[in-house]
């Protein structure tokens, strides 16, 4: 086991009727800016909610956070900060208005161009405090310390990443993923599984617990998963997916062991590029990143083969190659596809790609920073 | 799954070499009591190192904290708090060191008689901040709210919990495990065990994330836990064991779903009697209160026979039967005995504990409240 720190202050509220404890959790002296995306939490109730727990608060609202939050949306939200005079963000939404929250409560207090945050890495020194109602489980955002923002002029999916945008607490309602359409349930699934497997699936470090937890986050999204698109699913099922969702990205499975994240890298690029959702990235880059890093992975697929998927790992070439392909299938189990061609895209994407890989220092990937851009490139010409 | 509330603010520091990073985590310009037990911090290097770390801090210290750490010892350290104006209180040690300096931060604050605290529930509303640098896996109180504290004078062993004491920051350096004598090591597996069986033994809510971390928890504890005793065994198996405990009480496994504590209520009675170590009264009670609720814990006893023990479950019964058998030998294999006989105990006990149970107002004790002073009785005379 390696050395780690860890801690985690963002205070969960898990349950049906949680929302209702805002009141309580957010200052009564603060002024609070309620940030939120596309509007359909005023379609399924949330919004209502929401208003319900702020009475009693002095509050207004910022609507349009799109996914993959952009910088240039995020900036329009900063103004009405400054403006204003809020001095608390409530995030009402999925990871990308998180996300974004995140940034707009650094970026309200930065001294300087709000951009150095994310392209040149410059010290965040303050932040407004963030709180988060959860509307889709599936970033782990609502309880770690992590951004990523896009720039759209420049075709730029950047992250940054401070203890001072950590959501003081976040509320989590399974009931909110009832009215989700099918798109959004399929990329918090794959999103909350890969979080997971860039955490697992690497070398061996004999951290048992570690691994033992995340093959419990994997067993349960790959049992619970499939089931959340029936509209008629129990409450446990939809609480088991969100929950596991939190728990895959909170700092916990990752502590003490090694962690890959070249899925994502590339997973990000793609999307930078071709406006693919985060979580569709994932499921096309992972498989083949699996094949492309079998022998250094080995040990850990073999593991993930026998504990996760229950296989006989008597030969394990076979074992390997037939866990790769239940990873995908899995995938497709929750309507998920895992080609580019399956957006249209082909081999071109490869060298696109490989530039912005480059571009980005990303030139080396993964646990051993084995995956080299050639590689990167090998990766995306078998993921046609 | 039940609704919940769950944070755990407590900075974790994991790891060898961990202790140097006192210097940083207590502020300069506090005063610090560094509280410890026997001294057994002098032998093995972790006093040392603890002076090192805090040299440019302003401190003193307070020795022997007994096991069961007694109201009247920590009021002595209470009455150097105040005569020297000590603000920050630095555990160095066990659970019972740990337990014992959640009581002295709040009684150095406490406005009355601080015995309150414990016979009365009085309200804690303010304490002083704590560090521990932890010496024996075991109890999960360097990461947790709970304290409990015995009067010797009246056979009183009682509990108290509030947030205010829950520490700042945990060290846990695995290497401390080296020199610990057998019987604390097979206190702390045993502790931990029972904690996660406590909180995980219930009866099913489909809470799937939080049954499969208990159950990684019950699976490392039972493979590495016999390992413990060789003194050249890995520092993996150490690690395993110490991050174990931590996480076997630490709020995470038990939030959103139902929870026991009848074999920690009979325990401690038994401890404020005869004196027996906690996790030997632990070992002793579980298996016969398994027994004993073996129909209303039906469903959980087969899922653990099947999950953790890896029990053929087609004849129910057989397999409880088994589960229990096994359960009972694993306290074996770590060197704890699990029969009141074992200490010179007979059915005396019985009476004695369940008049204790009787005087704190446990007469209904486990998940359902199911478990009456006449059931414990029964519990008691099959311990012998």
């Amino acid at each position: 086991m390696l050395n780690f720190s860890f801690v985690n202050p963002t205070q969960i509220h898990f349950g049906q009727g949680q929302i209702a404890c805002l009141s309580s959790n957010i200052p009564q002296d603060t002024k609070v800016l309620v940030v939120y995306g596309g509007g359909s939490i005023k379609k399924n109730g949330v919004y209502e909610q929401v208003c319900e727990a702020l009475n009693g608060h002095s509050w207004g609202e910022f609507a349009g956070i799109e996914p993959n939050p952009s910088y240039q949306t995020c900036m329009q939200a900063v103004d009405m900060v400054k403006q204003n005079g809020y001095d608390f963000i409530l995030a009402v939404g999925g990871g990308s208005v998180i996300d974004g929250c995140k940034f707009i409560a650094a970026a309200a207090l930065f001294d300087g161009e709000p951009w150095d945050i994310l392209g040149k890495g410059a010290e965040v020194k303050s932040a407004l405090p963030l709180g988060v109602v959860l509307t889709l489980p599936a970033t782990g955002s609502e309880s770690n310390s992590f951004s990523v923002v896009s720039n759209k002029d420049t075709n730029d999916k950047l992250p940054f990443a401070t203890p001072l945008v950590q959501p003081k607490f976040a509320v989590l309602d399974p009931d909110v993923m009832k009215t989700l359409p099918e798109r959004q349930l399929a990329n918090g699934v794959v999103d909350a599984f890969v979080h997971t497997m860039e955490q697992y699936l690497t070398y061996p470090v004999n951290a048992k617990v570690q691994d033992r937890f995340a093959e419990g986050l994997l067993l349960t999204l790959m049992e619970e998963g499939p089931k959340v698109f029936d509209k008629d699913v129990s409450y446990d099922v939809r609480a088991n997916v969100m929950w596991s969702a939190t728990m895959a990205l909170n700092g916990l499975i990752g502590a003490g062991v090694p962690q890959d994240w070249g899925t994502h890298m590339i997973g990000h690029e793609i999307t930078a590029v071709y406006g693919l959702d985060h979580a569709q990235t994932l499921a096309i880059v992972l498989p083949r990143l699996m094949e492309e890093q079998k022998e250094t992975k080995r040990e850990k697929i073999l593991q993930y083969a026998q504990r996760v998927l229950g296989l006989d790992t008597t030969n394990p070439d076979e074992a390997i190659a037939l866990a790769i392909k239940k990873t995908e299938m899995f995938f497709h189990d929750v309507k998920m596809p895992t080609r580019l061609s399956d957006y249209g895209l082909g081999e071109e994407v490869a060298d696109k790609i490989v530039l912005q890989l480059e571009r980005h220092g990303m030139t080396a990937l993964g646990e051993h920073q084995a995956v080299t851009l050639e590689k990167s490139r090998q990766i995306l010409i078998r993921s046609v």
